[in-house]
């Protein structure tokens, strides 16, 4: 099955969530759906919201933007204590890849994580860090997803 | 004096006891002294009571296992809230060590910080996964317990 | 205009404190002007009153020292709860910027993040960790400043 992905971004990121949507449609990074997409004023009372809507109806909630240095940006205060187990690895991950293409990406502050049966990651709000995040992910997000779906249990006791 | 070591493995993880077991004890990494295994259920109350009987008793605990994405994969969970003093730098060095050999790194969710005069750190249940973040550690692991069992102060004091 | 610039040491790190105030007033790493230098004990209560008390007055909050793993090492359990938005970001450039040049940086325990309108940044004790961290920092810190002070919305709003 494709993984099913929500899509949260604010109005001043309209341009990274289509930019999102293209490249999970596409099939490049793995077989993916978008499900929804959201766009929620950046208040953390409404991005709660959709996260808490979106995550039992997707595999993988994605958030774009708000994860600045700004007033406004407040999207990583929002989701963190939504997430019932941080995701480190994931953030690091990110926050790596990041670093080793601009210093400039010290300037983000990422978080990741599962809620329920759904993994959650904060992306940055500019197009080329969205995509870039995500395609830094790709390469763990299908098998980290297939294990919170709970469908590859056989295979990981067989291998851990 | 060896670093006296607890080991929490689940039973999922009972390869990468003994294996922890074997490289400790073999001296390669430091002297170290295994003072007991403790091998729990994956529940965040099992694991935490044995965190807590072994941290007392130990200059350094490790659990193996219960650090990915599966639904009873809990032990960051478990080990957090007993964490006085968190250590980034400790899981930065297990993260970014292990990403540098492969992006499935990103589906660990390690924990590492101080209880007491105990350092207490979560190690993947794979057993190459736990002998892999043991030997990132060790080049550190030896001067972190001295100065948790204020043996360095002076040095400390003198080269800070 | 010139980031503002609030120094808080413990006794033990006389030398660190001099040695960032020599570097930032330098202008090598940005245009920077000391509003003051703080010297406090190694306890909890004295880190947090002298944070709490500078940030409102700077626009950045630099603590040395405390950062470690001995016992009276508890900077960032003092700072962390003052962090009104966490920076995992600087704390990832750091770290890795540090274990790039020595394993011994999985010993540091740095925490960063925004207060109110200010950034604040706890680094190592040492003069050299101190001026290390302070230089990996460097690249990012006044667009992360400028931010957090909402100097730079509309650029920011183009940009991104
Ligand atoms: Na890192």
């Amino acid at each position: 099955d494709p993984i099913t992905v929500g899509i949260i971004t604010g109005k001043a990121e309209d341009r990274s969530g289509p930019a999102l949507v293209t490249l999970l449609e596409s099939g490049e990074l793995f077989p993916a759906e978008t499900r929804e997409i959201k766009v929620v004023p950046d208040e953390k009372e409404d991005i709660q919201a959709a996260v808490a809507e979106l995550a039992p109806r997707c595999d993988l909630v994605l958030t774009s933007g708000g994860t600045g240095f700004a007033a406004r940006d407040v999207t990583p205060e929002a989701v963190s204590p939504l997430l019932e187990r941080p995701a480190p690895g994931l953030v690091a991950a990110m926050l790596n890849g990041s670093l080793a293409i601009t210093p400039m990406a010290m300037l983000s502050r990422p978080v990741a994580g599962v809620r329920g049966r759904c993994v959650v990651v904060t992306l940055p709000g500019s197009t080329k860090g969205a995509v870039e995040n995500l395609r830094l992910l790709a390469p763990g997000l299908p098998h980290a997803v297939d294990l919170v779906r709970n469908r590859l249990t056989q295979v990981q006791d067989v291998h851990r």
